[in-house]
């Protein structure tokens, strides 16, 4: 498979509210986007704040962006500030670099199809309903 | 009812794709923004071309920053092409003056519910899969 | 008087509303501005859409940009289209070039002291409104 | 009550200044955006500087956006600073991530009505005058 079809983003989707569900989670919000970076699917919890759409495209964007999912980008913001500030320079500020922006990766090989972001918890329960979002498709979950 | 749930969202796209398909329609992407004008949710199905998110979105957003279904702003496109592109300019770019952007109203008393834009066949056939889609659901549809 | 005041604007504010509920108006939106451009109040009505905001801000803005009433913007947008479309340029977008965007002038002397930008009917309603508030304030209205 | 209507948002406006001037504070201004992050109502009282419109407003649309009073997004600041930065580049820059960003929520089942933000004196003063705004109109303030 080396594609992300909009079946298989919205099943990430439904395992993914299902696992926040299951941990009585707060309303979340997730985006799927492709390989080039492109919104597949996205919903937001009833609850869910305003700009929540943003910032799961910010965190799956900065995921893709990078090729690491963006707990990478969360370490980087620490280490060395001004790279990914720099980094969101020219993205255009559309990168939000903390935990919960997770790559979809080919079960075999590894490829890149995609990527998962979630906001609405906190940021490491965010990326553990990404994580049970992709492995409910025999996908493979990078969270960087 | 007074909100746009994420269930009632699903079921809108669900339809209007599901009308698409029925009359042979190119692949749609489909946006319902609430009446703040933010997304609730959006699918693109496969095939559909990496700036449908954005096209889908921003005719939504067009009749949600109006009150008025977006085939209003393409008449006034015509009409008072200034007007439109200053309206624009205040929106900070993010409306798409063509059909395919349709208010949701309650069935009883037409308050603003919310909005779908489609995007993907042309723009008559796009606002046909939206009105389908609102209608599914028992609430109306305002094409303007 | 050389300055409008946030007494005088609330005044003027109220009284442009309510020659808009005597003539059985749409919901409208009302910005004014001061003489440097910068919004001293607004106030939108129940009903009235999300962008009005901007719109009314947009109308009194291009109005105390130009040293004349949104009305003379509107006249040029047809006779020199490629002016009024640098004008926002310069402007940052901000501009919206329609009726409805009406100078505060001191009654003696005619300094400009602000501007009022409405939008929700048709322009020329909206400007009526204007010019309306003004009057009931005894300064002097510019509609261009 | 289920919408923040201008009728209540001139009052949380009115009550605001009102206990501004009891305190002595500076010249306020304040904002009151519905539950969309859209502006209902602004007043600018005289001597308020010319930027005061857009962090006041900048204020509520933060927590509006999250979903907390701005104070959360202070703390956040020290922190995370690099994701509320980032936060505000996916909101284009329109959020001011300190205290005097008010929830205006439901008496009773607490939901999210709109915010009130105000600027002009210490964040803490601009805080404590939205509380009094929001609790003169018996709904509940949450400064996050």
């Amino acid at each position: 498979m080396s594609e992300l079809t909009l079946a298989i983003s919205e099943k990430i989707i439904k395992a993914a509210l299902a696992h926040g569900q299951s941990l009585g989670l707060k309303p979340l919000t997730v985006a799927v986007l492709d390989a080039g970076g492109h919104l597949v699917a996205l919903m937001r919890q009833d609850g869910s704040s305003i700009l929540r759409p943003q910032i799961a495209t910010g965190k799956a964007y900065g995921a893709i962006a990078t090729g690491a999912g963006s707990r990478w980008l969360d370490a980087n913001a620490a280490s060395r500030p001004h790279f990914v500030q720099a980094l969101n320079g020219v993205a255009g500020g559309g990168m939000v670099p903390v935990p919960g922006g997770v790559l979809i990766r080919a079960a075999e090989g590894g490829a890149i199809l995609g990527a998962v972001g979630i906001t609405g918890d906190t940021s490491d329960n965010d990326e553990a309903c990404a994580i049970a979002g992709i492995a409910a498709t025999g996908l493979a979950a990078d969270p960087g």
